[in-house]
């Protein structure tokens, strides 16, 4: 299924593209790119993860989302992609008794998508191989970058040789540490931060049934909220689950106090208890598997003239707890996609506007990932939270187009970020009020209540 | 005047100390160091400036101020000092006609000190040198450094030789542009951000009077507020007067606009009409003098174990608003020797202690540095300003040790940043209430805004 070029009156003149990465965003940038007439070479440090097999030594799987799907259909694969993703309808909690609570994400059929990141990459590399607009290299790390005389020095990591290349346009999608960035660190005046949580995580395995079925609830998203940490699951369409438990590196209840498998046993035994026996390898897979750091990266700017310019977590890495990283990265290849059909190849002006436009947007949902990590550890866990949920689940129903929830506004809509975060804190504001009212579910139908309702709404803009 | 070693029970353990960076931090830290009983290397990039003559091709001034002083006059070199430091007592206002408005920094002799910054560090590097426990080495540039290892390889400037030093415990006080920092940056989970300002400085030059008079107002911080930027002017010693252009670099009044010498010329005509004439060479010395940057650098931690500490701009470089970057430096000099006196050797301690009490504060005058800029470059230029700055004055004295100004707090006492920062949060919301009933200075003593400072006052904490 080759993508077919666009034929927009502004693609008329066809360019020679270069995309360093060739991750989620790079190889579905490259689609974008060659859709406007361009030819592209792509350039990937890693070996083809196509033919090596799965590279992280076993998949993990991601969370799309609207902005995701919105991409992916964009280059036309959106439905190949639907067949292999599982829908999640809710959060369900699990306490440290194992009993179960639940959240809804949305209204009806909305859903959040758990995909394999290796299986889509693969797909995504497959699709840019077969466009004749397209080449891709692999094993080519990038060792030296002259942004102003657009020079790009690649090593092959088979042979050891090295290349010298003058690009004329540089994508850079490589991702969190990205060796395009640090060129442009070098650059006067740049601005940039990298700010640790003082968490980690750790990724762990829950086993399908004997019969290959799913052993929680198939289509849901799984959290086990501790306060100071939590555990999440999300589907495989194995029947098995990827765990990830989000734990701090120090204090009473850490990575640094979880030295012996007899400890973390223990420990999972008292916090975890309903999923230690779906975990047969714990203790093994708790050592053996890389303990990840959780990194928010903030720079500007993301170009350099109408050279340069840096796409997905190359230009803004945030933390994984809205699930919206790659789907960020997604969005950002569709705004770039939009200028470019506005404003054809008058690159200086795509690139300037599109950092401009993008900034303050991925600013926002890098607050709103720190922020939900609270939300979903601690609060979740909260029977009036859960109330609070419900409460403004039955507000939103009630003035439909006047009240959408932050999740789903972030998660469900393409409402810019930034403009998504500024009307959630404004809802939190009207929820805190009107829940001081509030102690039942029936309480919102509440003569007084629903007049306070009524008031707060009436001033909303 | 040697620094005598103090007498204290816990310097009982001399050790030998590496300080990386002889700046005005650098060598004022070695003596603080020699003092508890240790030897200090101090290893410095640039030749001695005392041999150089003025590196920087100019003096350059800098207003020292009570954190400042405390911290020389614990080493025995405020009266020194005080001798080549002309004070400031109030900010001279000068409008685009020449007129002008005064405002006093603080009460009756309170004032900020200008000093030149190549003679400070002379001073302090002489006061080192004779110290038998400090040995200075100059043009030692750091080319490597291993802090898992404790190497440090240093290059000579003068002769290209490398040696490689192991140190035990190293102290990075090399400015805003570190190579100890560049190391810890590259350690695990290094939280970092540097984040410049649209805006840029250049420095010009008031000639003295033909008799060596000052030919404006010697004992005030002159300053030119045009809203988007500004000009202001510090005395030296020799009649001069030193002063820098706060400029944005792009945008209708810039450095990006001003390209010629007639431009340069026209547009100091038409801004800053007064100082034309006190300014012979001004299109050359904006043509010749190099536009310097402002920029912010936090990172965390400082400390790597109890191997290496950042003091300074190396931990906390932030722009010159509030006059405070030397002064913090200098504070951080006196808290690190507070706790030495307190912990003794017990490094790690010390080093834990020093980064958590301070990081902070530090935080705080970076932010303070940027809001100062505001209110130099637009609000001191605003009436209704003035006038709020003489009623602030009347209820500082009305209620002795109740309120001091933000200002004050910052540049006259000893209080930590951070609470000064959010004391002079709260004292600016009740201004503003109070202002919004007060239009003339003897409005004050109305007895309804008598009462309502009355019942503001009584309702602080």
């Amino acid at each position: 299924m080759p993508v077919q070029p666009l034929s927009s009156s502004n693609s008329t003149s066809p360019e020679a593209l270069t995309v360093m990465g060739a991750g989620l965003v790079g190889s579905l940038l490259s689609l974008f790119l060659a859709r406007r007439g361009h030819t592209v070479d792509v350039y990937e440090r890693r070996a083809d993860m196509r033919q090596s097999g799965s590279v992280e030594g076993r998949s993990i799987n991601l969370a799309l989302s609207d902005r995701g799907w919105r991409a992916l259909e964009e280059v036309g694969i959106g439905e190949q992609i639907r067949q292999v993703a599982i829908p999640m309808y809710r959060r369900v909690m699990h306490d440290v008794h194992g009993n179960l609570s639940y959240q809804p994400y949305g209204q009806d059929n909305q859903a959040i998508y758990s995909v394999s990141r290796a299986g889509l990459n693969r797909t995504l590399l497959s699709l840019a191989e077969a466009n004749p607009q397209i080449r891709l290299h692999f094993n080519q790390q990038c060792v030296g970058l002259d942004v102003r005389n657009r020079q790009l020095d690649l090593r092959d990591a088979t042979t050891g040789e090295e290349q010298h290349l003058t690009f004329r346009r540089l994508f850079g999608t490589d991702g969190a540490f990205s060796a395009v960035r640090s060129a442009l660190q070098k650059t006067e005046r740049y601005n940039y931060s990298q700010s640790y949580l003082e968490y980690g995580y750790k990724e762990l395995n829950i086993e399908p049934g004997p019969g290959g079925e799913w052993l929680l609830e198939k289509n849901a998203l799984h959290i086990w909220p501790r306060g100071q940490y939590m555990m999440i699951a999300l589907p495989n369409l194995d029947g098995s689950f990827n765990c990830t438990l989000f734990f701090p590196y120090e204090g009473p209840h850490s990575f640094a106090t979880l030295q012996t498998p007899a400890q973390v046993e223990q420990f999972f035994q008292a916090v975890f208890p309903d999923v230690v026996p779906l975990m047969p390898e714990l203790a093994d897979e708790f050592f053996r598997n890389p303990t990840g750091s959780l990194v928010t990266i903030r720079c500007f700017p993301w170009a350099f003239d109408d050279d340069v310019l840096l796409l997905g977590d190359a230009s803004h890495a945030i933390v994984p707890f809205y699930g919206q990283g790659m789907n960020a990265g997604f969005e950002d290849c569709r705004v770039l996609d939009q200028l470019m059909e506005q404003l054809g190849t008058d690159w200086h002006a795509i690139f300037s506007q599109f950092q401009q436009q993008r900034k303050p947007d991925t600013d926002a949902i890098a607050d709103l990932a720190v922020y939900n990590f609270q939300e979903m550890r601690d609060r979740v866990g909260d029977p009036r939270f859960l109330l609070q949920k419900k409460i403004e689940s039955k507000i939103a129903a009630q003035y439909p187009g006047k009240w959408t929830p932050l999740y789903s506004q972030v998660t469900f809509s393409h409402t810019p970020y930034a403009q998504a975060w500024q009307s959630g804190q404004q809802q939190e504001s009207i929820m805190q009020r009107l829940m001081a009212h509030i102690h039942t579910e029936a309480d919102y139908d509440r003569p007084e209540v629903q007049a306070l309702v009524h008031q707060e709404m009436a001033q909303r803009r």
